[in-house]
């Protein structure tokens, strides 16, 4: 079973990425850029669980655990198809 | 308008950031992750342009020009809503 998480900064908290992207996307000649936020997104392979709702307990685990940092991160978790 | 950016690393590049994930998250437990990989995900506010396939064309060549590293890199262009 597949699962997409996607981890971004949580609002309020300064994303120099971001800010850095949109600079340099004005710099190149792209005016209409008002603001750009970078995240992370990763895609799990996951074997021997078949349960839509166990893959995303265990996956919402994993957040939680290792793949957002909660203080300043919030994290969606997708289950395709 | 708002424009979603996923750049992934292309099939048969080595991911190693997602293998270092891969193997965080078997060492905490979870022995069903297979396979992990990592990208990046760009949320882009733009002003000024309310055609769809504009934006679409704007964030692609931005993506050509600066998001992407074509070489070894793929992307996705979403226009939500």
């Amino acid at each position: 079973m597949k699962a997409i998480v996607t981890v971004g900064l949580k609002p309020g908290v300064l994303d120099v990425q971001g800010k850095a992207v949109a600079g340099a996307l004005k710099e190149l000649g792209f005016g209409a850029v008002e603001e750009a936020r970078v995240g992370k997104v990763i895609e799990l392979d996951l074997a021997h669980i078949t349960d839509r709702e166990e893959a995303r307990a265990q996956v919402t685990d994993m957040c939680e655990k290792l793949l957002a940092n909660t203080v300043i991160e919030s994290y969606r978790v997708e289950i395709p198809g």
